[in-house]
């Protein structure tokens, strides 16, 4: 019986175009497609990626100054977190958070306002495939284009499509969405477009830097019979586990966004 | 143009065994299977579920005594948070985070040890929804039988498949899953045995509450060739945005988890 | 030499009217004075306060249960949150900080706006002692009544003057003094008057729960020719160290207040 | 009356030796001792610090490019963080909470264990004079010169007096102080010193950066008698009120220290 079930015993082999993140330390990482003649040199030496091609994925190398480095598949927060970017992007911390209090799933239908980077697009591509779609918006052509290439390496292109325009003046092109996610400066300003093609009772996610974005946000939201609004601060703090002593690290990031989301009823509240 | 692509414009109706939250307000929210005589009181008044069949999501409904409920889609942290507990459960915004840690989604092959209330389990099996699976491991039958209701309330259990068994001990029945999920109180007990059925170069990711056990988590990654250990704490902050003013709550929860990743190398480190 | 400095080695007694924290566990704590047929009950036994007087302080007792008390040297912190509540008060964590981000020491004359419960007026009253005084205002006589016994049975009356009157209409009695404190809903109202009497150069400091006061605050400190106003918020988590383990207090104080501070300039920026 | 009340309505004016705050912008601040002909310069331009001797207190004056700059009073906070380093120092948001945790104020007498740079030494001489006492030890002979000098510029040096000697191994030299304070790497070897020369029912307190550094701090305390032991963290995190709107400040100090603090008990618990 054990047999039968473990019928997968030899390693994925690392092909070529596969992402995968070479990681020679904490400061030395690169997410590369693998192609055969590309060099990746550091000062801790240098190699052909080219060479992993046929090796086990998490295989061990060593550069030509015999430092090790790590052929690892990259994490979501990996693909998010190293795209190239025109833009600030919405962090991992953030992004898991919001997709939670959200429904998407395989096979929903998303709409994303600003495009951006396309960070958290390929995200969502990911979540919907391989039936869902991403409608991504963005009043720039050349962030669409950006994006584009980050979500094509990724590999999540198919499951998104991309719309230049201004959607707080011409609105959206679909209907019946299953959730909509907001990242440009003025969130309210999308709020009324919105309404009209998210499905009742589903969730639109929005998050701001500011306090007075949020609460901007949060009075349009009101205004167009949105219920159950909250707001949330995400904070990450990263905890060293050396031998010398456990602490958290002692400077980073503190802060990102303010989280807003809520739901649509149908109709008209009393 | 615009006409072909809006092709759903009519509201998803609620219909029989439909999950939905019923939300009367903050402190009044229930998740439901609707059923034609289904009943639901509260201090605000009582109604029959079985009446919003054939309403659209969203809808604005009134209890006898006049106050408004609103029939809502769950969001996944919705499925997570009401589940039938038999154990404490990973809050969404820690499996948020450890999600995009991992590289799992669509069609991937996921191991959880920890069965628990099945909380992760839903959230999982959404994600690797339609093709992939998820192996659940728990030692206590009578979680399982717990946890299976909680999923199959919540529609994902096709995607699941349970083992009751002692991990730390007998191992598991698969090979080359895409991630490792653990979530018991001595994690580094499994550590051993996820070393054997993770693919080389995937994800490994943990939690626990204390110091102690993320230490001997970290102690055991190490001895077993993990590398790119990274510790985290994701601390959720409410904002309450008011007529009165914004300021974050006043009262909550401080801490749940310290939050462990890793990815395991293939061969061993010299 | 050694013998010369050690002067002291006989401990102080408890005498009568010593203020002392009788502590039987964490959530049994009682800041009493000490009388001599006081008795003390808790679900933990029963025992009589008078009978600690003569022992040294730090006197570990029995109630008539058998359970353990000891006769602690309350902190400035206990004199605080001990303290008899008709309002809010400022916590600790909030008072040290504020107290560093001005210069009143020995000897300071400093004013404070909203007398409150007197928490925060014991504490610059103990830290201006012996020669400083504070000068405390509050628009309700009943506020400073109950103030002013909290005040008393901690023992810094003496450094204490109180004024009951509408700050923000009748102004202060008082000039050049070295710090003004100010607790007030609306401490924009308390800033022009605050730019009159307060020494050029010296420190305001404001606290307030919501954003938008602390904007109104920033506003007018700006408008009055204040400058290096700087806003934090101090995060206070406890850490259980335990026999099981180390980790956070699970739920707690989230948010208490925002703290502002500002200096004063002499004449007007141009 | 009012007249009466209000005796001091003249400046303070800037006198020879006067420890101000020099402030041209967030970036651009400096603590110097006021001389006849001491320059300033920086990238705003220069200006002769002397020339400000006779003006008043928060003068404005400017450079010789016409950039204004503020002569300030120094905040407490102020005079710890500009203190020449030879370690690394407590922050003001950890050392006014551990203020509190302690019952000290004018005339009290304070051990310091671990004078470093001296930034917590002149706090405590600040708040115990004009009578109490601050008995600070350090091993390293250089740290003392340093610190007396940080100390002595900040005009506090009448109440502290230096031991340069190894606690753990030669204990102390006085007996029955009001607190102890300490602050070296491994303050578990200080405690049963510390257990001798502390008056019954008064505070010890402590800090380190790491986890297992509170853990033997803790046993310690525990094993030498000390009850109500408590370990807390102390989070800063700046707001930036701007014209653009309100929001954490991004990017800062994550962690400095775990804050440990307990009283001593008379005798033995059973």
């Amino acid at each position: 019986m054990r047999e039968k079930i473990n019928q997968k015993s030899r390693p994925d082999p690392i092909t070529e175009k596969d992402l995968i993140l070479i990681y020679l330390n904490e400061k030395r990482q690169f997410l590369v497609q693998v192609t055969p003649n590309l060099k990746l040199s550091s000062d801790l030496g240098e190699f052909n990626v080219g060479d992993t091609i046929g090796k086990p994925f998490g295989y061990v190398g060593k550069t030509h100054l015999g430092k090790e480095f790590y052929c690892l598949k990259p994490s979501t927060a990996d693909l998010m977190m190293k795209v190239k970017r025109t833009t600030t992007i919405v962090y991992p911390k953030d992004t898991g958070f919001l997709l939670l209090e959200t429904a998407i799933g395989p096979g929903s239908k998303v709409i994303e306002v600003g495009t951006g980077s396309g960070a958290l697009t390929l995200v969502l591509a990911k979540f919907v495939a391989p039936d869902g779609v991403v409608y991504s918006y963005d009043r720039r052509e050349e962030f669409i284009e950006n994006a584009k290439k980050n979500i094509e390496r990724a590999g999540y292109i198919k499951s998104v499509e991309f719309f230049c325009q201004d959607v707080a003046e011409q609105g959206f092109l679909q209907k019946g969405v299953d959730a909509i996610f907001i990242d440009v400066p003025e969130p309210w300003g999308i709020v009324p477009k919105a309404a009209q093609v998210l499905k009742g009772g589903y969730h639109v996610v929005s998050w701001s830097p500011n306090v007075e974005q949020v609460k901007s946000t949060v009075d349009a939201l009101q205004n167009y019979n949105f219920i159950r609004i909250k707001v949330s601060e995400i904070v990450e703090r990263e905890i060293l586990v050396r031998r010398q002593g456990v602490r958290p690290r002692e400077r980073g990031i503190t802060h990102t966004a303010y989280l807003v989301s809520a739901q649509k009823i149908y109709g008209v509240r009393s």
